[in-house]
């Protein structure tokens, strides 16, 4: 079940609490699998503990049309959109450029971002590759990228980030003050100790009977080499969360129970 | 610059040799962070090595929906579309109830899937969760699982697959040798010893002057802690690959004679 399913007196107020969130990640080189992302599960974690749902992912090339073709997909969806990547100063980054193109505005050599180059690698280091990293769309709203100064930027519901991770994640922490947050899901974690596949039938009930709250199954193997599972519940209403854990605790109890008899 | 971008002469034949894919990765658990996706920089470097191109990823949350629109979107666009998660025991795995509905067939019982579940859990293991696992959507060939048992599925260019890692590359290896592959992608990488910004504009003079190949430029910090920049030149026609090298590392010389001189 998708948090937008949910009414909105299970999110514990007006839907307006409901802050949700797309990612787009730019690059040629993770659909080719020569760089293995570490952003998707970096932002889904931080946004998460924000209170800001990310309700999908797209992963494109480094083609003009396809990051404007996402874009417009998914800022017209979301209440944020963050991309990571092609922001650097090399032919391959097109992202900025992208970003004007989807907004329809002008893409110019911002002096706010030159004199944020220039802090790093002086007047004179600022050539024709490093000033394209300057290009900023108009009227955008540069983000602090306090680890190499070259900024991303943020237009309408639009944040653009670098792709090198550690960039990445101090250009959240710069706007992550500045984001309108949701009341946070909180989650709690039951360990069947059963087999998934032994408790499937009564956990869709456990979720019928609590339709205001997500419930997720996760198997994995224990560390006794045991097929095991656990269970997920996710909501934002304690109460609620609350009596669904212990619906799906006395469930487990139950199949248990039924498991020890013998079969006839 | 993406490989439908390459004129067929550079792809060393006729146009039928680009193969492509999309991926679909469906779960609330790498949407919220909870579970950190390992599959997609797997299949990205596994198709790589194949010869089919990854051109999009999309990851979603277990709404129907959503898991319907994306299937659309990408199975009428590349050769082949790879699914991962939502193919268990429990309620929120409906990915094989979308597939059949994106393809407008039924959701039968299959009696080759319940024969191979059975291997693992015996006949009277067979309840109604693990019988979920066999629901396979009308027309569809198994997709074969030795680590679990429960047979991912193959219908029309869509290939549905596990969402845990193990399962999911069992069955990635279980279809390998039944897809169609193009003229494998090569890749050369370069080290230029220099940071990105020094080179980007002579960079966009090489890239231009080889457009049948694609070349990307990746800063990383090197061993000494400097900024450093791997450059990497990928194409299908080997002579055009090793001229686009020599060009980059022409380039690079070039660049590294400039900065050694002193500025006036």
């Amino acid at each position: 079940m998708n948090e937008k399913t949910l009414d909105s007196a299970a999110a514990g107020g007006p839907a307006a609490e409901l802050v949700t969130a797309g990612l787009l990640v730019i690059g040629d080189e993770i659909l080719s699998g020569r760089t293995k992302d570490k952003n998707i599960g970096y932002i889904a974690e931080y946004l998460t503990a924000l209170g800001i749902d990310l309700e999908e992912v797209r992963v494109v090339p480094d083609v003009e049309a396809e990051i404007v073709a996402a874009l417009n997909a998914l800022r017209h969806r979301y209440t944020y959109v963050f991309t990571t990547g092609g922001i650097g100063p090399t032919h391959d980054d097109i992202t900025a450029d992208a970003v004007a193109k989807a907004f329809g505005v002008p893409l110019d050599v911002d002096p706010r971002a030159v004199d944020l180059i220039a802090e790093r690698v002086g007047r004179d280091g600022l050539n024709a590759a490093r000033l394209r990293m300057a290009r900023i769309p108009r009227g955008a709203d540069l983000v602090d990228n306090p680890v190499s100064k070259a900024p991303g930027f943020w237009i309408g519901n639009v944040i653009v980030m670098a792709g090198i991770p550690t960039v990445m994640q101090a250009m959240l922490d710069s706007v992550a003050p500045k984001l309108a947050t949701g009341v946070k899901l909180s989650s709690e974690t039951v360990r069947a100790n059963l087999r998934e596949g032994d408790i499937g039938t009564e956990l869709g009930q456990v979720a019928k009977q609590h339709p205001d709250v997500m419930i997720g199954s996760y198997p994995f193997t224990d560390e006794a080499g045991h097929p095991n599972t656990n269970l997920v519940v996710r909501g934002r209403d304690p109460h609620k969360l609350a009596a669904a854990k212990a619906a799906v605790e006395a469930m487990l109890v139950a199949v248990r129970a039924t498991l020890a008899t013998p079969r006839e």
